[in-house]
Parts: C-alpha cells; structure tokens; sequence
C-alpha cells in the first residue's frame, strides 16, 4: 500500500506532517510518499532517521491556503500538494490520500479529481464523536460537508458511516441512530420524518431517533444527520468542552487551597485530557468518493498525523470504497420501495 | 399584577410549585393564583405561613400529563389547570401564566386559548442558555417550538427575542447571532443565507453569523435558529455537560489522593454546581402569543418556580408582547424589502 500525504496542510505543516509520518513509518511496513515543497520537506526529514525507501517526496510547489476559495483554488492550483496527491489515487500511484487543509478545498478536490461513487448523489465527512468516559467513539455523519439535505442523502449517510464503522473502526453490526427532537417516530420536520421511515425498513442496525442530549453519553454508533446539522453537534461539542474545562481550572487555581487539590488529582486530570484529546482517534473520511481521502483537524500534531494514517489503513484493505459502491443497489432499492 | 401559576405541571407538582410560590410570594406585592386540584393545593399551602390574600387558589380537577397528545389534551381537558390557567390571561383575569407542564400542550394551549400576535406566523420557544464562567447568559430562539422554519419565522425570532433580551432581561441592545456553519456571509444553507441578508438590512443589532463552537463562549445575546437546531443545541448542552460533570466526578472519587484532592476543592465544585443550575436562569417565554406564557423545566424545584416568578415579571411590565405587536410592522416591511 502506498500512503499519500499532504505535506503542506493545515496550520502545523509542513514540520508535524513529516514527524508524524516518520513515526506512523516505524509502525507499518506500508510506502508513504509526502507531497509538498521538496525543500521544505527533505530539511525536515532530515531531522529524523528513517528509512528512505519507505519514505519518499513528491514535489508540488502550490498550496492551498485556507483563506483560498476551496472550488477556485482546486481548479486553479494543479500543482498542490492536494490536487497532486488526489490524483495520485485517482491514477492508482497511490491508494489513500491523508489531508489536514481546508476541508472545503479537499471536499470539492476530492469530487473534481477523483470522482464521486456512482449512485451515490452527495460525498460525507464522517467524523469520529469520542464518548467520555468510554473508549468507544461514534461516527457522526454528515459533519457538515452538505449543509443542504434530500432524503436520499440522510440514507446514504447511513449506509456509508454505518460500512466505515464496521469495516475501519471494527464495530460489528453498528446501531444507526437519527438526529432528531425527539424519540418516537414521527418526530421532526419533514426530511427526518421521511428518513425515519426509509431507515426502519433498510438491513441497517436502525435504533430510531437519538435526541442531541444523549449523543454525548454514546446512544448509537453512527449518528446520521444533515450537514449542517452535524456541523452544530461537533462544534457545539468542541466549544462547550473548552469552555468547561476552562471554567474547572480557573476554579483549580484560584487560591492556594484549591491548587493543592488539583496537584493531588493531576493523574486524573492528565486522564481527563488524554480522552479528550483528539489527536488519539483518527481522521474523518470523506465518504462517497471512488478513493480512500481522509481529512485530519487542521491543527494536527504529529501523534495526530501518526494516529490519522494507522487508523485509515483498514479504509484501504478492507475496500469500503468497493462495499459503499455495491450498498447502492440497497439505497436505490430501499428508496424506491418508499415512493 | 396576578400571576397564574399551573398547580400541577411538572415531575414535582403540586408540593414544590407550592413551596416555590410562597417563596416568591415573600418577595413581591403581586397577587398569585395557584390554578389545580383545590384539596391537594391547600394541603401544599398549608405547610407554609403566607398571605392568603396574595396567593389564592382555582380549581381545576383535571390534568395534562407528559404522555398525552398535546393538541388533543388542550382541546378535551378544559377543566385542567393549564387550560383554565391559559383561559385567565386571555380573559384578562390573569397577566401572566407559568407551566412546567408538557411544552407541546403548553404551546398548542397558548395558541387556542390565547391565540398568536397578529402578523408573526410561528410562536416561538425562547430559551435561557447560560454562559459558564460568565454571569451573563444569552437567549437561544427558538429552542424547540419549531422544527420546520422559513424565512420569515427566523426574523420574527429575531425580533422577539432582542425585544424579550432587552425589556425581561435587561440588555441594551442586545447582539443577535445567527447560528451557522462558518461566520462568512454566503454560509449555510438557502434558508440561512438568505436570513443573513434580511438581518443585515434589521435595525437590530446583528453580528453576524455564529457558529456552535462560539455559542457557548456567548458569541452573542440572541441566539438565533430553527427550532431543530435549537432543540440539538440545548440538549447537547445538557447531555453534554452531564457527562462531563459525571466523567469528572468519577474520576474525584477514585482513589483516596483524589478523594482528598476533591475535597479541598469543595468550595469551587459548589460555585461550579450553582452556575450550571438551571433553577437560577428563570423560565422559557413563548414569544409571540397575545399574552405572557412562561415554560418551566419540567423537573422544576421551589427554587425555580421562585426565580422564574420573579424574572417573569417584566414580562408583563414592560409590557412586551406590545411591543411585540409593534414590531411587527418593521418585520412586514423588511421582509418585503428582501423581495
């Protein structure tokens, strides 16, 4: 297997983007080739040892930025690092592309050089949701890649998130919950209405509506929803996480009474940070497109870099790209069944 | 003023909107009517020295449980409290009426019974959210009322909820805040982008888009959104929130050092519990019926039945829903202005 890596995205790149690649190479056997400005690369690679038939450079003197309009500069800028290395799995060079640049840049990259799976109408970003307290993540789809939804889109979302948990994270027969206001059926506006109907009649693990207050506490392995939607859990998450951890230690440090107690709880307070943080669980695929992309958080550390490629490999060997293609048959079936 | 209180909404009704009334009897002039099963509510009342010429009792033997059907309820179980309760605001023998009964009978209740603001198409569910670490919480509109949203019921949320911001919860003029996916004009979906153009053009004071990371960081006064996003927002705060405390405590109890560390940090636990209790934020107001209706938590204690009494009165004394009412030219005038 070969492993294309953008080695000009995100804000850490490209210094962590190599650290994280060396460390990831010790660990497999796989070839990973990085895509950026060979300069720039090669002096960071140098730092480390490794071995450079397992690690090579490909040259691309572009980069998109983030502040770059994502579908002007996939058009405009053929010689990134992104668009190179989405080509590279379009052609078969490579066999999965790994990127922590503007998600919009790689959604629309994505679709422009290696295609959207036939049948299937709009591409997802799957992001894993870490369940505190548990060491047993969902998967969130959409995460915000369509901020606009059809039915037909709510049920691929399932089927795909539903084949990416099973095969990649290792979850057997993963339930599929649907966002919603409530949990009896028939709750919702129009799509999730509609959704609701089409998923209780599909071969998925369906276990109905899921409100947003129990998402958190890990009601359902693959949590469907709009794009827009998902994009409000995540970062609501994200957001409210910071922000009461950063309430409970500006309560740990003020005055010497409370400090004395956080120094006696700092194991579990280091235990706290480790399952929050979310270098540990991986990257978000980008379901739908006819080739393995996974997108990392653009402030990506090396451990996340490292943590992206391991977990993404099954992606490529267990050929979810393939099973998401024949679970078309079952979404138009299904589909078709409910008109 | 008379205040009209549902005896018997809620997980703790009769006993603790007994108990809550009297306290916030103690604390102003105004009359309270406790409206339900007269024998159960003397009973209640009679554990407490109080003024029975401020707080007296109508009875009403029936009652809207959780498990009925919100528009079926209020339109069978006209001697309930709630109804009776809705039937005294509308005739005037009431200023405001307080539920913690079942939000949906209460909204089909308001509408019925008390009937909507000529000119604003969707009442909506205006939400307290409270801002950790800062006593300054904002207000999420709508929180639930409305699943499926258009144009013009994201503006008359808008509208309502700086007016209820300013006028109930003292805020001069307030910042309103669209909920969305990136903060960039042009984001979202048809319905958001085009909501960001109307508001622009508002006199209200708009800052644009917010998205749900920022929202808990209080990006804004008025939090505005469909009520599905509202109700995701709200009840991931909540289950969010719970598993964070939960995941935290566990840790504080495991093992004597953290036992200990715990304890030192007694005090800020304390101060941390009472800023992230809903029984200090008051109640939900149902903007846009012709007569103040409060929701409270269904599971709401003396102290929250007090303190949404006392923050409900200006309600009634600014007299909003007039300028609800007034408002809705402007509304009218935007809107058309967008065609």
């Amino acid at each position: 297997m070969k492993i294309i890596l953008d080695g000009m995205g995100g804000d850490n790149a490209p210094a962590e983007i190599v650290k994280g690649a060396v460390a990831a190479s010790r660990e497999i056997s796989h070839k990973i080739v990085i895509v950026g400005r060979e300069e720039q690369i090669a002096a960071e690679l140098s730092k480390y040892k490794y071995d450079d038939s397992q690690i090579t450079i490909v040259n691309a003197e572009e980069v998109i930025e983030m502040e770059d309009s994502p579908v002007k500069a996939v058009r405009a800028k053929k010689d990134s690092s992104m668009v190179k290395g989405l080509r590279m799995v379009k052609s078969g060079e490579g066999d999965l592309f790994i990127s922590a640049g503007s998600t919009g840049a790689l959604l629309a990259g994505s679709l422009f050089n290696i295609g959207r799976i036939r049948g299937i109408d709009r591409p997802a970003i799957a992001s894993i949701y870490p369940i505190l307290g548990h060491n047993r993540p969902s998967l969130l789809v959409d995460a915000g890649a369509n901020a606009e939804c059809k039915l037909n889109n709510l049920i691929e979302f399932a089927y795909m998130g539903s084949i990416y948990m099973e095969k990649v994270v290792g979850r057997k027969s993963p339930t599929v919950g649907l966002v919603n206001i409530g949990t009896e059926e028939g709750k919702g506006n129009l799509l999730y209405k509609s959704a609701y109907a089409v998923l209780k009649k599909s071969g998925l693990n369906f276990v109905g509506n899921v409100e947003a207050r129990d998402v958190p506490k890990g009601a359902c392995d693959v949590i469907v929803c709009d794009g827009f939607t998902g994009n409000v859990i995540l970062k609501l998450t994200e957001g409210l996480a910071w922000n009461i951890f950063k309430m409970v230690k500006n309560k740990m440090t003020d005055g010497v009474r409370a400090k004395i107690g956080a120094a006696l709880l700092l194991t579990k307070i280091k235990e706290i940070r480790k399952e929050t943080d979310y270098s540990e669980y991986g990257g978000a695929p980008i379901l739908g497109v006819k080739g393995p992309v996974v997108k990392m958080h653009g402030s990506s550390s090396a451990n996340a870099v490292k943590n992206t490629i391991l977990k993404a490999i099954p992606y490529v060997e267990e050929n979810v790209v393939s099973m998401i293609q024949e679970s078309v048959y079952n979404i138009e079936e299904i589909l078709a069944s409910d008109e």
